[in-house]
């Protein structure tokens, strides 16, 4: 199914190289930039779409073929990502992305081998906010391609709008947190983070996707709620499978920096737990050390050995397992199709134990 | 019907009080800043979009009642222009819109207020940035709650999504050419610096609003050429104003600081053509000055002063002139309603004579 909504997306990309001639040559560089950005990744939210797609409408009908606007919802939730990705790296100041360079920096290389004047980096930075705009516009563009006429297009938008906006305001409350954590109450702190998780992550990578397939499919109450109560607690478990490889990930498999997660800042309920368990001292030292973007090794150490020892790390993996586990009970008896199932458990699996 | 417009966009605004109780108080800072960025300005894209439909529909059937799509479509413009403006004042430096501060400097100053802490100027600038993806994510809500189901939503679709990706791209364009055109050879310049206002501002403010309309209301082949007739000349006449007032502006009227676009090194067409009827060392200084964000009033005073003595001056006068001619001229013995055709006139006159 991957292949198809590459095929979607790049039926996006290809009308452009015909447009350079309206364009001029300079527009190659931003449409250039918009093709390595939905290049690669792990499709995941194409794949819950398409499996709570499948397990709506091969429940009913076990030859069910693929509806046209269902390749086009797919692609819409990648350009999505690929822009959210964009803007994303770009407010946390990271340079790289799946082990290559992140979109600014990339536009950033772009205007120096062309031997452009002025400011290289800031060119980068104001050229990556447009790129995440052209993207947005093109998901916009892939979701009603295949949409319009169709019966379930207003609950498929509905769900969409409620989607975006979730994802927007979760990111912002995430860099708001990064500023504001300081005057709330250690006590609060968990609560706070895992209010993010679900807005900016859990549920945008997890659940929306699954219910946008189903609700295109047609779903009736009752599956819809089956696939929420599966999606919710995995997209949990994902996130928080995420936040660990931030910290504990292998650069070399997560493409990403060692402890780049650290550097940044971010608070997330890794955090908040080990700082709660932690004593004073290390408290304090902790707070020092998060969100410095210079940290060394020997620190990066002390951090990862602070989430450790408090007993943060066995919590947040408790966690993950237990969400994986209710997940799992989720799905048990819905009226959903059996093989799509399979394919949900596959994928969860995938979601909380993978390594990058 | 500004105020169908603007009831819409707070329409838009209202359940995000209620949505509070599950994004948590600190997204109220989000959202007051974007009931900030859909107030204001002079609304000329909603009111070109209304008068392509009246042009239309009323030309059909004198009494035609605007349907809720028309008001939807209208509002959108906006929420998608306050997107623009949100990112563009980011890209651009600029401190200032409508005479108050720019949305990335009222979130820094939101920051410091509430004594949060870390850097307030970038969390300022990160949050502009979301702020502009959910204002983007707004104008497709607006556009999509009245479409569903008309006859005629697949071509208004399909003009927004050209609209969308010719502005972006221009807006793209036009800071490349900040960095490219030392690279280009003088004579190409005033040519590069028209597609740019084609592109990103002319097409963008006139013509597809005015076409946006007209396809709502099922116009005619005949119909939408006279209108693109009159949008296109009319755009760039409108834009070559702004370009000028972006120079000679006052700024108590337009809330823009005297010779912003000076500072930010707008390759103008009124740049272009200074440049090539200016003498070898004053376009030398010319091109020291533009872009040097520290000018103090006797450089702008030069400034000035070579664009006037060029006959640069002169020649962006005429072209706005016959430009408002040409568009003058297309609406002459038009198939549209004729109350709809005076205050397309109106509007052409309030757009290449206004002082802000």
């Amino acid at each position: 199914m991957i292949e198809a909504v590459q095929q979607r997306l790049e039926g996006m990309l290809s009308p452009m190289g015909e447009a350079l001639a309206d364009y001029g040559p300079d527009a190659a560089v931003l449409f250039d930039a918009a093709a390595d950005a939905v290049q690669g990744g792990k499709r995941m939210r194409a794949r819950f779409c398409h499996a709570g797609w499948s397990a709506v409408a091969r429940h009913r009908d076990r030859q069910a073929e693929e509806p046209a606007a269902l390749w086009g919802l797919c692609a819409s939730l990648e350009a999505f990502q690929a822009a959210a990705l964009v803007h994303d790296d770009l407010i946390d100041n990271s340079d790289t992305r799946r082990g290559r360079p992140a979109a600014h920096r990339g536009l950033e290389a772009r205007h120096r081998e062309r031997a452009w004047s002025g400011d290289a980096e800031a060119f980068g930075r104001s050229s990556a906010i447009l790129l995440g705009d052209l993207l947005l516009a093109w998901s916009d563009d892939l979701l009603e391609e295949g949409l319009a006429g169709q019966e379930q297009a207003a609950s498929v938008r509905s769900l969409y709008a409620r989607m975006r906006r979730d994802v927007t305001v979760g990111q912002f409350l995430d860099i708001a947190e990064e500023s504001a954590w300081a005057l709330v109450p250690d006590a609060e702190h968990a609560e706070r983070a895992l209010r993010i998780v679900s807005l900016k992550s859990a549920r945008y990578s997890v659940e929306h996707p699954l219910l946008l397939g189903a609700a295109l499919a047609g779903a009736s109450t009752a599956q819809s709620e089956a696939l929420g109560a599966f999606g919710r607690p995995l997209g949990v478990a994902f996130q928080l499978r995420d936040d660990m490889l931030g910290v504990f990930g292998d650069p070399e498999v997560t493409g990403k920096p060692a402890g780049d997660d650290l550097r940044e800042g971010k608070r997330t309920l890794l955090v908040a737990l080990t700082r709660q368990a932690s004593p004073a001292g290390t408290r304090r030292t902790i707070d020092e050390l998060l969100g410095d973007t210079a940290l060394d090794d020997a620190q990066i150490r002390f951090l990862r050995a602070a989430m450790q020892d408090s007993g943060a790390v066995e919590e947040v993996e408790a966690l993950i397992a237990s969400s994986a586990r209710e997940a799992e009970r989720a799905l048990s008896g819905a009226p959903l199709d059996h093989a799509a199932v399979s394919e949900l458990r596959e994928l969860a699996r995938a979601a909380t134990v993978r390594t990058s």
